[in-house]
C-alpha cells in the first residue's frame, strides 16, 4: 500500500429537482455567477434552463451566460469564458451539462484567475495556484467530473488534448436529479456506462500490491455497473437505475478508488490523441482501446487479469492454465463493452487508416512513457493502435 | 435508492509519522489546541507524545491538554474540556488516540461552543449549531470516528449512552501513521475489527431496494475486511495490514456506504445500554450481538440474508431451501467474531444474569423503535439480549 493524502469535500445532493439548489448553494460563495451549458435543444426543451435561471434570481445571483460547449471542448471557448469572468469580477462558475460542460467551467474558473493564457495549465507551463469555485448540475453520468480534480480540454489549433489536475479543481456541489438523466439517448448513456467503468479499470490495473480494500471496491464498483447496465437497457427510463449511475460515476472517478495505490492511465492518454486528430466520442475510444491495451500487456500480469476475470465477470480459474482465466477475462470486458453497443475497432468509429497513428503514439507520449501497469513508450501505443484498427 | 445528501470532506493522509503534520494541519485553522488523549503508558512510550508537542511547538501552536480519557468516554470528562476552552479562547480540538478520545474531542469541540450544559446535544435538548475544528491522530481503527459525523458518549450519572450526529463533528483533518498500530496488542486488534466489520452490518441490512452500488461497496469493504484479518493474524507487525485497517476504519463509517439507503443501527443501540451497564468493550458487545440479531430478524428478510451468506462468505444458494443458505450466513459470521477471538455469549463479557435486561431494553428505545430493516421494540430487544445470554 503507497502513501496517500486523500480529500473530497465535494458536496454531493441527490434527489429530484436537486438542480433548483444551485442558488442556494452558489450564495455561499458569491453573488454572481457564470452559467457555462451546451445551448442545445435539450437544455431548453427540459425546462431546465429555466428552473436553473429561476433559481439564481431567487437568490438575487447575477448570471453572465457561456453557451455553447461541444463535446471535445476547446480551450479557444474557455479563453472567452475567462475574459468575461475578469471584465465582469464574476465570483463562481456554474456547469450545466456533463463533462465537456465541467470541464469547460474548469478552466474557466483557472484561467478567470490567471494573467497570462488559461492553455499554460495544460502544457504544465503554469502551475495551479487559484481558481474560482466550481458548482455543477450534472445532466449526463459518464465522466465523474462533477466529483473529480481533473479537466480535459482540446486545442484545436495544435491538435492536443491535454489535462490539467488540481484539489483546486474539484467542485464544491454536484447536484443530481436523475429526473434530467431518464430521456438520455441510448448511445449516449452507454458512452457514459463505457467511460466509468473505463475510469474503475484505469485504478484498478495497478501495479502496487497488498491494496485488498481498494482491489474489492474497484470490483463491486465494476460488478455494480454491469448488473446495472442490463436493468437499464431493459428500462431505459428507471428512476432509480438512472440514480444509480449519476453516483456512480461519482465514486468511480473522486479519487477514492485510487487511495494508496498508482493507476494505469494508458488507455485514457492513447484516447485523447483518438479524440484529438477524429472528434471521436470519448467513450467509444475506450470501448475500442481498453480491450486491445488489455490484449497487449495481459502476459506480464497474469495474476492480476485472473483477478479481473474471476472476481469481476465471475471467470472459474483455470488453475493448470492461468492464462486462459486471462484471456477470458478480457474476452468478457470486449464482450460487454460490444453487447452494450459500444464499437469494437478504430474502423467503427471513422478511424479507417493509419496515416495519423505513429503522430498519434509520439504525442501519447510526449511527457514520457505512459501507463502505471506497465509503462509503455510511442513504440508500444503505436502496437495498441495497430493492435485496434 | 433513497436520495441523499453526502458530504465528507476530511483531508486523509496516511504515511509514516503523519502524526507529526499536526501542527502544520491546526496552523490552517487556529493557533492554540486542546490535546486530548488517555494520558497512559504507550503514549509516552511509544514517543507519540513528544512528536505531538515537537510539531505543535515549531508551528508555535499553544497547546493546552486534556488527558484521561477512558474507553466508553465520560461526559465530566467532556464538560472538563468544554470549560477549558471557553476559559483559555482555545480554537481547535486535537484528539490522539482510538475512538474514545476522538469522540471525547468532539463533544469538548461542542461544548466549547454552547453555554449549556454539552449533555443536552446527547438528550437531543439542544440542537448542533456551531463547533470548534476538530483534527484527529489515529492511534486504533476501530470506530471510523475520525472521518465521521457522530460521537458516543456516557453519563455515568444516569447510566445512558447516547450519541450525538452533525457535519459539524466530521473532523478536519485526519492523520494516520500505520507505524503507531503495529504493536495494538491481539484483543484490541481484532475488537477494533469488529468494530468496524459491523458498521457495514449496519449499513448493508437495510430495507431501501435498488442500492446495487452500496451493496457492493459494502460487500467489498467485508470482504476485504475478512482476508486481511486473517493475513494479520499470521503476522501482527504487517505494515501494509496495519495500513489497509486504518483507512478501512474510515471507510466503512464515513457516510459512503449508506448513501441512498436506510441503515438499521439496533445492534449498536442495543451495545451501547449493555456497555453504559457493564461499561463492556464496545466490540465485544458487537460480537455477541449482531449474530443473534440476525438470528432474531432474519425470517422476515431472507432474500437479503441469502444475499449476504452468499456474496460476503461464498455461501453456495440452495434454491431449494434458502432459508437454508441464510442460516448459514449467520453462522459463518459468528464462526468470523469467534474465529477472531470475539465472544459469543453475554456470559462471556461478565454480563452473568438478566437483572438489568429489561431495563436495557428500555432504555435502548426510549427514543422510540430501533431499526431500519425491521423495527424493534422492548420486546424484541428483550428477546435478542436473552438469545445472547
Amino acid at each position: 500500500m503507497e502513501d496517500f493524502v486523500f480529500q473530497a469535500g465535494t458536496k454531493y445532493i441527490l434527489q429530484k429537482d436537486a438542480d433548483k439548489l444551485c442558488g442556494r448553494e452558489i450564495r455561499n460563495y458569491a453573488d454572481n455567477v457564470l452559467f457555462v451549458h451546451y445551448g442545445d435543444v435539450f437544455i431548453h426543451s427540459s425546462g431546465l434552463y429555466d428552473r436553473i435561471k429561476n433559481a439564481l434570481a431567487d437568490e438575487n445571483i447575477a448570471c453572465f451566460e457561456l453557451p455553447g460547449v461541444e463535446p471535445n471542448p476547446k480551450v479557444s471557448l474557455v479563453r472567452k469564458g475567462a475574459e468575461l469572468c475578469k471584465k465582469e469580477h464574476i465570483g463562481c462558475v456554474l456547469a450545466v451539462g456533463g463533462g465537456s460542460v465541467i470541464d469547460t467551467a474548469k478552466a474557466v474558473a483557472l484561467g478567470a484567475k490567471y494573467d497570462g493564457d488559461v492553455w499554460d495549465f495544460f502544457t504544465k507551463k503554469a502551475e495551479v495556484v487559484d481558481a474560482l469555485p466550481i458548482g455543477a448540475v450534472m445532466t449526463m453520468p459518464a465522466t465523474g467530473s462533477e466529483g473529480s480534480t481533473g479537466a480535459v480540454i482540446t486545442n484545436a489549433e495544435t491538435a492536443e488534448t491535454l489535462d490539467v489536475m488540481s484539489d483546486m479543481l474539484r467542485p464544491k456541489f454536484a447536484l443530481m436529479n436523475p429526473d434530467i438523466t431518464l430521456r438520455i439517448p441510448k448511445q449516449q448513456t452507454i458512452y457514459g456506462i463505457i467511460d466509468m467503468f473505463s475510469h474503475v479499470l484505469e485504478r484498478y490495473f495497478s501495479s502496487s500490491v497488498q491494496v485488498a480494500l481498494t482491489d474489492h471496491l474497484c470490483e463491486g464498483v465494476m460488478r455494480a455497473i454491469l448488473e446495472n447496465s442490463r436493468r437499464l437497457l431493459n428500462n431505459m427510463t428507471d428512476y432509480d437505475i438512472r440514480a444509480e449511475f449519476m453516483w456512480t460515476a461519482i465514486v468511480a472517478h473522486n479519487g477514492l478508488l485510487a487511495t494508496g495505490r498508482n493507476q494505469d492511465w494508458a488507455t485514457h492518454t492513447i484516447g485523447a490523441q483518438i479524440s484529438a486528430t477524429y472528434n471521436s466520442v470519448h467513450g467509444s475510444t475506450l470501448s475500442v482501446l481498453f480491450p486491445n491495451w488489455a490484449a497487449y500487456v495481459y502476459k506480464n500480469h497474469i495474476d492480476r487479469f485472473v483477478q479481473f476475470a474471476n472476481r469481476v465477470f465471475d471467470v472459474e480459474i483455470n488453475h493448470y492454465n492461468p492464462e486462459e482465466t486471462a484471456v477470458e477475462g478480457i474476452r468478457r470486458l470486449r464482450e460487454f463493452f460490444t453487447g452494450l453497443g459500444g464499437p469494437a475497432a478504430l474502423k467503427d468509429i471513422g478511424v479507417e487508416n493509419d496515416k495519423h497513428f505513429e503522430k498519434m503514439a509520439d504525442n501519447a507520449c510526449k511527457f514520457g512513457n505512459i501507463g502505471g501497469l506497465q509503462s509503455l513508450g510511442a513504440g508500444d501505443v503505436l502496437a495498441i493502435l495497430k493492435l485496434s484498427a
